[in-house]
């Protein structure tokens, strides 16, 4: 078992790939074939394999969360940071806090136009943990 | 590896703070760093991770979900079990059944406002299996 | 570790049950305790734990899934493939990429109503990739 961890500072809102931080680990772990375990430590961030090729993709990303799970919507009583706070949770909720990508010949097994990301909820630039734990044979 | 299961007995929908048992179970595999896999045999409940502070987080997830897959929406034809039944199978895709949270120094590596729930999507109390596999080194 | 692959041919879009096809890898395996990873390597088709009973539950989630991830939804400007492209992405992100299935008695630890499916959200047929791992001892 190989572990690591990782700090992302985000700038606000977005989405931020990680694919090359988790290659450059996975290398490092000298694990050829397994799994590589990812976990976001924040409840107002979150997880995304998505569509790496094409940026309006992650503009469509905001623009559908934006609309789904509106800051400041009328209906949340969890207010203490701010508009963004609760409709933060909510969209960590809805997407990913743990992921699990297979390990083949020393390698992440994504799919073509897979790409991992970590998706910012909120507004102001944060510091984020990620924890990740590389198992299998060398 | 270690191998655990645990019941819990909801008394209808909500969510239900299961952090304490996984932190007992991890501490009973011995297993110093690796990861903690959980998983609810369920189709009508689900797992979040989610903030652990404020109980009016909880309140605005049930508020939200509640607008987002209305029980007895027009929408559904399967209504076997009631008007609960399909909106609670929806709330349960759209969140999660399988997580894997890191193991560090004997104990989950949860970030500060992280707990994991059992989410019951069902009006009536129901007993719910969570199946545990702790892997990793002593 | 036992490590396998999956080839689903999706006839458009729709709930294709792939868990004799995961229990069939598990009994190769001959691990009889420990977990069974599941990924699929694209991001317009997702993973889904759903009951496995009653085909209208099926239905009553793509009817779902229509209504709050519409196809050509005029909020979209990734139309690369068409007006289900962006809806496809979306309905992924919202459900999963990776589940983590318990094993125990050489068999997968389902609850009595679950069963494991790639949930295709393409018009169009396509080929799909499930990458799996199992993990344990025999």
């Amino acid at each position: 078992m190989h572990k690591a961890s990782l700090q992302v500072e985000t700038s606000g809102r977005g989405l931020y790939e990680i694919t090359g931080d988790l290659e450059r680990i996975v290398a490092e772990s000298k694990i050829d074939d397994g799994i590589c375990v990812v976990f976001l430590r924040h409840t107002s961030a979150s997880l995304l394999i998505q569509e790496n090729a094409d940026p309006s993709v992650q503009q469509d990303f905001l623009a559908f969360f934006a609309r789904l799970v509106p800051d400041g919507d009328s209906l949340f009583t969890h207010r203490a940071e701010g508009p963004d706070d609760m409709a933060a949770h909510l969209r960590c909720a809805l997407t990913h806090t743990s992921e699990v990508v297979p390990v083949g010949d020393g390698a992440l097994c994504l799919g073509t136009w897979q790409g991992l990301y970590l998706f910012e909820h909120r507004i102001q630039p944060h510091r984020r943990r990620v924890e990740i734990r590389v198992f299998g044979e060398s």
